[in-house]
């Protein structure tokens, strides 16, 4: 572990200080180069925009370019570290993009007095870039965060830790329900934590089939219900009229489990009073809520999915957000809207239905990958998703009328 | 003309959009090198820097980064476009950074209601960054938005239009007047535009030795004197108790003469009243107050110099900028104060007495380059430039206290 962890800090460290750089895209040698780079040439462009703002796709940068912004509030599961110390965080996110989607990413960590001024100081920079990607932002205050920001950008945000969790959650469920052979709208759901993920997760899952009473939620005071009085107004849309009150009530018999809490909250003795052939998603991280090792001992009629990539079934939010911004970006959609995010859900579900390449079975260390039990959410490496993302969210802004343009021809076709 | 117009928005164009990409400095292709480039291996640097904020430098992009920072009220020669437009020429400043100093630099556009909203935003998301460099933004409001921000920031923070003008003015004129067997303490200077690098310019000569009352500072309503009650605060400071109110005026008998207004606003006439072996800075781009074959023409014992490549002596802030940040961020300094202002100047001057080697000459298009009246300014492509400015900045920083680590060994040495 000690071992892991310098070579964690030499990774940041060398060959330079972090992740990323700026490069240049167009020759600057020499003075005639420089003179159509800058002074007097760069005034061309500035004229074009002045009369169009739509030109800033043409001749800059802009329409590549995603910021991944983070006031620090809740980095990883650290806690509330401040802006600075998620930098790290927030740069990986950047590499991501790039290596992932091609897409041109930067950082920006932003210190703030209260929740408004924070919303303020990403709305005033939000022109310079082609969407914000919203990271490890405390729950609730990153709800009326984001639905600020969306009201007052012309470019897409998207708070990742909410959706790019729920997406890939819902994906991997279908799946897992479709093997079980039981339907979301029939599902009796426990939700184990009511932060940004929790809540991201349920209302997605909803909107895919699940039936709201269907849900308990359960905060660090137990179960969600109507009669508490404790409640945002974010978990009181999840209050159910119920009388249990422990996770051990609401587990008895429920199809679902779904964990984004911490370490090893669920028991196998209560793992086993659920109904047959249930579906758990223990997603803490990187301590599961129950070990795949110890569910599986306890009873073996489950699918298992859990936030780690040394297990089967990774819930990993790689396999949506960059895509999800490659294929919004393509289309310059102004928002990502519901239609795009149940796009992503379904292109995901798909691609772990075919056939693995052997390139990815190779570069995951597998021998084989059927759909199944233990294949049931691509793998981050697998190129495929990014033609199958960003084609089936490109698809849903255009259809959805979210886009400014229509998709190019035979967009991410092979 | 059309030709250079389309040349510059092809250049824009192509090969992508734009002129900067972000790219990865670490490895990212296997499970491996993403384990610790994302989660779980960058809490390990996260940690580091909520113990420990330097370690930020250790750890990030952030010392080797530079935000290039615009409101897009005062683009270039364009006037007030807003952010958007201002774009290019920010993306522009971006590209100069790493091809001059080896900087990664991004351009951050920020819309704004009031200058305290803008000060505020860029307050905010300060620390992302190793420095920021302010461009294009109008005065009076550059002063106060430059001043804030000093004060408001751990990092450092340079208004280019300003500091970094001045410093290439000041070199420039001590060099002119060494040439001409003048002082500046003797000097009458003549400054035609009373904007921010007119400003700043005055206020960089005064420190290098010139007299506040032989400066005379006109702007569109003529000579800046004592009985005006239309002067800003910053106006005031140059307020001369005379009774001379035109131009033709004041630049009688004038020793200097430094244009930062508009074209053709200096005539011949006029420039035949100055002093003899006069020194002429004529900055307003691409059209000069005084063209230079205009000005030879009417007097044969002067030192010109203009803001245009395509004439000798050109004034060009690039010749400052990326190594006044080189310098400062390779100590840490926590601001940018007077002495390396002052220390700039210095190198670069000294720099314009050396020989010039054949590859400079080469890139420069020149045959010869020897200090005199025709060459007083290094040429940009001077790689010398980097070492010796950003060498004399580190140096000042560290000796004035403003540096929070030391210079490395044989820093920018051959």
């Amino acid at each position: 572990m000690t071992d892991f962890r310098q070579q964690a800090l030499d990774y940041h460290e060398y060959p330079t200080p972090g992740k990323i750089s700026v490069e240049l895209t167009t020759p600057a040698e020499t003075s005639k180069d420089l003179a159509l780079a800058y002074s007097p040439g760069v005034a061309e462009p500035v004229r074009e925009i002045a009369q169009d703002p739509d030109n800033a796709y043409r001749y800059t940068a802009k329409g590549n370019m995603v910021a991944v912004i983070s006031n620090g509030t809740a980095i990883l599961g650290l806690g509330n570290l401040g802006p600075l110390a998620s930098k790290p965080v927030m740069e990986g996110k950047a590499l991501l993009f790039k290596r992932f989607a091609g897409l041109d990413s930067i950082d920006i960590e932003v210190s703030h007095r209260t929740t408004q001024d924070f919303i303020n100081t990403v709305a005033n920079i939000a022109d310079t870039f082609g969407g914000i990607n919203l990271e490890d932002i405390k729950a609730p205050e990153c709800f009326e965060i984001e639905q600020a920001l969306i009201e007052r950008c012309n470019v897409p945000v998207f708070h990742d830790d909410q959706h790019g969790t729920a997406i890939v959650t819902a994906a991997g469920m279908l799946n897992a329900l479709e093997i079980q052979g039981k339907k979301l709208a029939d599902s009796r759901i426990v939700c184990l934590g009511a932060g940004a993920a929790a809540i991201a997760c349920m209302e997605l899952l909803i909107k895919c089939g699940a039936q709201r009473e269907h849900i308990y939620m359960l905060d660090s005071k137990g179960v969600i219900h109507t009669r508490r009085d404790d409640l945002n107004e974010y978990k009181q849309l999840f209050a159910n009229n119920t009388d249990k009150r422990t996770l051990k009530d609401v587990i008895d018999g429920a199809d679902i489990f779904v964990g984004v809490s911490g370490p090893d909250l669920l028991s196998p003795e209560e793992l086993k009073l659920m109904a047959p052939n249930p579906v758990i998603f223990a997603c803490s991280n990187p301590d599961p809520e129950i070990k795949p090792e110890v569910a599986m001992a306890a009873r073996d009629d489950l699918i298992m999915g859990t936030g780690r990539s040394d297990y089967p079934n990774q819930v990993n939010n790689v396999l949506c957000f960059p895509f999800m911004f490659r294929g919004a970006l393509d289309v310059r959609a102004t928002a990502i809207n519901d239609e795009m995010k149940v796009a992503a859900v379904e292109a995901i579900r798909q691609l772990a239905k075919e056939e693995v390449p052997e390139s990815v079975l190779k570069g995951a260390g597998e021998k084989s990958l059927t759909f199944g039990r233990d294949y049931i959410i691509p793998k981050p490496i697998d190129p495929r998703l990014c033609q199958r993302v960003a084609r089936a969210v490109a698809e849903a802004a255009v259809k959805s009328g979210v886009a400014k343009i229509d998709m190019p021809d035979n967009y991410m076709m092979d």
